[in-house]
């Protein structure tokens, strides 16, 4: 499959969608939908976990109210099988709490006329607390 | 072509390799080595480039006497073609700066008996500079 010449477009509209989704506790649990129910890998804080039940089971998890992301930059790459590679930097407020860097890492893959999440990658930028 | 089930090992190998390489004057050049001549693809701090000659240019255009990188974080997942994708996250210095946060994602792209970098996004975490 040939690199898909909208691989910006796609990510760019990809990541503030997929923020979007996950911002609004209404509409959070509809990121299901952008996973493979058995292929799509998390890592999340280093912790990996793959197919959707699970991935949802980790997101839901997570023990804010209220959560905002802000992205700084997005860097995309076309894949060789038509995939494309998004590094999003940026960050994240949860509840009371001071704003946190983060960093997430997709790769999304073609699936029929759209996408799907292959990879997510997620840490957040703490360098005396993250184990190696 | 599987699942590599060796991922972890390769991944933080590969990590461990690439910036001991960066870091010493010496070796930064074998880098080109790693990257393939046509098709590897590198962002850094959003700028992309395609082709090892590129790329070593750009590598080699950075201006500092010493650098070292620092490595916090390294994640690593199995790719469905054979590769596999790092994430890493960490802090480097260089000169008499101070420590600044960095984050890169590879995707290795197996070849023969070895990989090559067949992707590479650098950025430094920095929120009131990085352009979106």
């Amino acid at each position: 499959m040939a690199l898909n010449p909208n691989f910006n477009a796609i990510g760019s509209a990809f990541v503030q969608s997929y923020y979007q989704m996950f911002d609004n506790n209404a509409t959070r649990g509809e990121l299901a939908k952008l996973y493979n129910a058995e292929q799509s890998f998390l890592s999340f804080e280093g912790q990996q976990m793959q197919g959707t039940t699970k991935i949802m089971e980790k997101i839901n998890s997570l023990g804010f109210q209220s959560i905002g992301h802000n992205v700084t930059s997005v860097d995309c790459h076309p894949m060789f099988d038509g995939g494309i590679l998004v590094n999003v930097m940026g960050q994240l407020k949860t509840d009371q709490d001071i704003p946190q860097s983060f960093m997430q890492n997709f790769v999304l893959k073609p699936s029929g006329d759209s996408f799907f999440i292959q990879h997510d990658v997620f840490r957040l930028v703490i360098h005396n607390v993250a184990a190696h």
